[in-house]
């Protein structure tokens, strides 16, 4: 049985990937030592460093003015290390778009004050918020990009005289984003990147400052040069997930494939007369599709349902529940067209099943 | 030819714990995903999670007083996150040993008043500083158990009424540590335990505040929960090798076979004209071991001649230079008789050859 993964992160990559990983993993370019033996100072890994930020670059087309920082942390790092290091005022714009936006804002009320200058709460996180334009004396606005557990993404940045900072984490290599209008962007490599463990801070030169601060928070302290052992796997893993995307077409397929991968999705849902999507219009995300029966116990049989037939990690966020598919670049339109079918079985006989057991 | 890796770190693992990576490399426990596509809230990951503390607390006999960590950012990280965490009075007291010393000192310096109260410098580090006493009202007492780049241990702890803070990331799992000694213990995981990107803390529970600190740098936070998405593959590796610990014997025989391959090394070394050990007497470390011929010229002949012969990573670190055999616990003692080979023959026949080269 052909499994399809639809987790939120950690999540699916490609299977010629996880082939050429596999196919050279005791011996590295037949040197008799395994990718995880290296040292990150070798001649050897510090090529595919390189590499790595050499496709990136290509794919998002990242212009020298930006840098290109590989951390560790992930994204929840970087709710502190963003205010820590862009600090200049001390006060912080913040639009609260959901669960991630709510946790970075906590993190950035450590390092000075936060203006919430729009936030989407009031209609539990389905729309997104309008930016109140009352930020513009602050160091930076921060947003989601895309909300992996809410399921809505931009489509219009808010017009505003300070630097953006962007959390990527779920659309990064998934659409195209004009890096040109960011500050700083970052994510966490576990969903369209590679393996967990590993991030990226995609920041503006001008933006890095020195600063008072200890060796591994200071962005000072990573740019072009490597601070310490980094993620050696996930860095490697990475370098060739990006390979694959480059060959694939690039970011500009990725988004065309994820667009009809997610049409699909949507329009069953639209469809549907058991299930229904959360969000609605064009913010729409690409990658992070919630849905719901409208009732827990016929989520979870769902669920079940879908497990039994090789379609796994359909359960949505633990702080919201429900269900959820993630469709990340990774995803083939396969794995879309069965999960579709297997929700129109489930809505024929499985919903029933769910029902009789109530 | 084999290939034995002297690096310092990442380092050699375990060949038969790189082969059982591979064989399920595509396919976890036969689930159809591969181990770095699955969720960390996963019941499978969880499952691996629980077993990888559980198998770190017997071999080093971690009570229940102590809570074990898994986080990012290596060791380099934990220079930031000690003294925010253990901070009450402010002050810090640190053993200054060498280069990891000296760093853990400058970081920790950001966080309060940091007293020396001993230093090797004067020795050029080849010697281990007396504990000069005056740090009794300080929050923790740091040192560097093992010296990765100098080459040294201590072999006894400073008398102290504070808690003791050790940075074990060369020597843990190779040689014994009474973590009861300890208020917390960190280390790395890229040199005795698996690959990059992970590292560990155990910490005595009272010295667990939550206190007003972000998310990912508390250690509240990440007591008892998972708090974001850790680095899941270097975990999962980590478990298979701590499995290969125990099944061999555990910690006190991986002690038993690094003295024995150092005492080889040393032994060698102590009686050669041409080589000779930067560290004399019992705080010569059993997993470090510098080395030179007090030429630069022909170190690096020796090091091109080693390498030629499928012995790697023999150079010192970058910032001492000279040359340094790591022999952590994935070291055969087969690769240490190897070293001494070829070394002997360098002293006959390379270092004449690079005499002529000069």
């Amino acid at each position: 049985m052909t499994v399809y993964n639809f987790s939120a992160g950690p999540s699916a990559l490609p299977k010629s990937v996880l082939q050429e990983v596999q196919d050279e993993f005791l011996s590295y370019q037949k040197t008799g030592v395994s990718i995880v033996e290296m040292s990150h100072r070798s001649e050897r890994f510090i090529a595919i460093t390189e590499a790595l930020e050499a496709r990136l670059r290509r794919l998002m087309d990242i212009s020298d003015d930006y840098a290109v920082l590989w951390l560790q942390g992930g994204a929840t790092l970087q709710f502190s290390m963003i205010p820590m290091n862009l600090r200049t005022t001390g006060r912080f714009a913040y639009l609260d778009s959901g669960t991630w936006s709510k946790k970075a804002i906590a993190d950035a009320r450590h390092y000075g004050d936060v203006a919430v200058v729009g936030s989407s709460a009031s209609s539990n996180y389905r729309e997104l918020p309008d930016y109140e334009g009352d930020g513009e004396t602050a160091d930076y606005l921060h947003l989601t990009l895309n909300n992996t557990i809410e399921g809505t993404r931009y489509t219009m940045l808010p017009d505003t005289g300070i630097p953006l900072v962007a959390d990527v984490s779920s659309n990064i290599l998934a659409e195209s984003i004009d890096v040109s209008r960011y500050g700083l962007l970052y994510a966490g490599a576990q969903k369209n990147i590679g393996p967990a463990g590993l991030s990226v801070v995609i920041i503006r030169r001008d933006l890095i400052v020195d600063r008072d601060l200890p060796s591994y928070l200071n962005y000072a302290r990573h740019t072009d040069t490597v601070l310490n052992t980094p993620a050696t796997f996930s860095m490697y893993v990475a370098e060739r997930v990006l390979a694959w995307v480059e060959r694939t077409g690039g970011v500009a397929e990725m988004e065309r494939r994820n667009r009809e991968k997610s049409a699909r999705l949507y329009a069953y849902l639209d469809g549907s007369t058991l299930f229904r999507s959360l969000v609605t219009g064009d913010i729409r995300s690409l990658t992070n599709i919630p849905f719901t029966t409208g009732r827990d116990e016929t989520d979870r049989a769902f669920q079940q349902f879908a497990e039994e037939r090789g379609l796994i990690e359909l359960g949505g966020h633990r702080s919201v529940g429900g269900l959820r598919a993630s469709l990340y670049n990774a995803m083939p339109l396969e794995g879309v067209v069965r999960l579709v079918e297997v929700m129109q079985a489930f809505e024929q006989e499985g919903y029933d099943v769910s029902h009789q057991n109530i």
